[in-house]
């Protein structure tokens, strides 16, 4: 698995959607509604106080999406929230965990003590294996808070993981 | 206690702000820089999609003021989230809770089937009793998610309650 992790630029924008819009458009997962215009879901992904970034493997295939914005303001803003898509070709080869870590450290850099998930919708069972492999725990659930396409009323956790410098996030 | 609660109109916002302005000031509640701007307050405490209130006494001082909104979007949107200011002259007779309650009837004529505070201040010990009296319950704590001025990192408490009509909400 030889892929790498730098900042989304504007120019990247196509492959980023390109990541996006099948997830968005498969409901399962994102707060976002199923038919989101692609202006809205950029600025649902792209926010001024953020950072984005894009994965792509050797031959340049994009792997992946992030981004990672503070979770809260002001006094709250040392807790950063993140959010990630590996695109569909990529899927089932263990990116989700490993750039969930990537931006782990991404954001350790960027000054934050700790990642929090604020919507992890609990039929996504891939996804939370993939999480817990990043450290991230369970810390919460909300019942019956998404409606998903096909399962109804599903539950969505929210994760937490405390970032320490050190050897605390590369685990 | 004879009060009432009307939806905040364009004009109530000087009172409004005269509540929200030493709340913020003191920043040990509400994940925003303690010298915010009035505009950047006006912004965070009114949202396109969101309900604002105010409750007047029967003198029409000012009790409280809260907001309402999709805590998430899409599928995630018929859980709400709240906030809450008691003006300070208010304090200690019971509002808060009693408009945590008006604003879940009015959360329920909304359509919404539950309330979630994403960030409550584990040293606003008076909040949390006056949300626990109102049927809110905590699901979960980030660690040390609040930078309070006075105690330095305090835990932020995650709460919620199921909304329902036929008197889920007057207890």
């Amino acid at each position: 698995m030889k892929w790498s992790v730098a900042e989304q630029t504007e120019s990247d924008w196509p492959d980023v959607w390109s990541v996006l819009e099948p997830a968005f458009r498969a409901g399962q997962s994102y707060p976002l509604p199923r038919d989101v215009c692609e202006a809205d879901a950029k600025d649902y992904w792209i926010k001024t106080d953020g950072y984005n970034a894009i994965a792509r493997d050797d031959t340049a295939d994009i792997v992946g999406v992030y981004y990672l914005r503070p979770d809260q303001g002001g006094p709250g803003d040392h807790i950063c929230n993140a959010g990630y898509i590996i695109a569909e070709a990529a899927r089932g080869r263990g990116y989700a965990a490993a750039l969930c870590r990537q931006s782990q450290e991404q954001a350790l850099a960027m000054g934050f003590t700790g990642m929090k998930f604020n919507l992890v919708v609990a039929s996504n069972k891939a996804a939370i294996a993939a999480w817990q492999k990043a450290g991230m725990a369970i810390i919460g659930t909300v019942s019956g808070a998404f409606r998903h396409p096909q399962l109804g009323l599903v539950d969505a956790h929210i994760m937490y993981r405390k970032l320490e410098n050190g050897g605390g996030v590369s685990n």
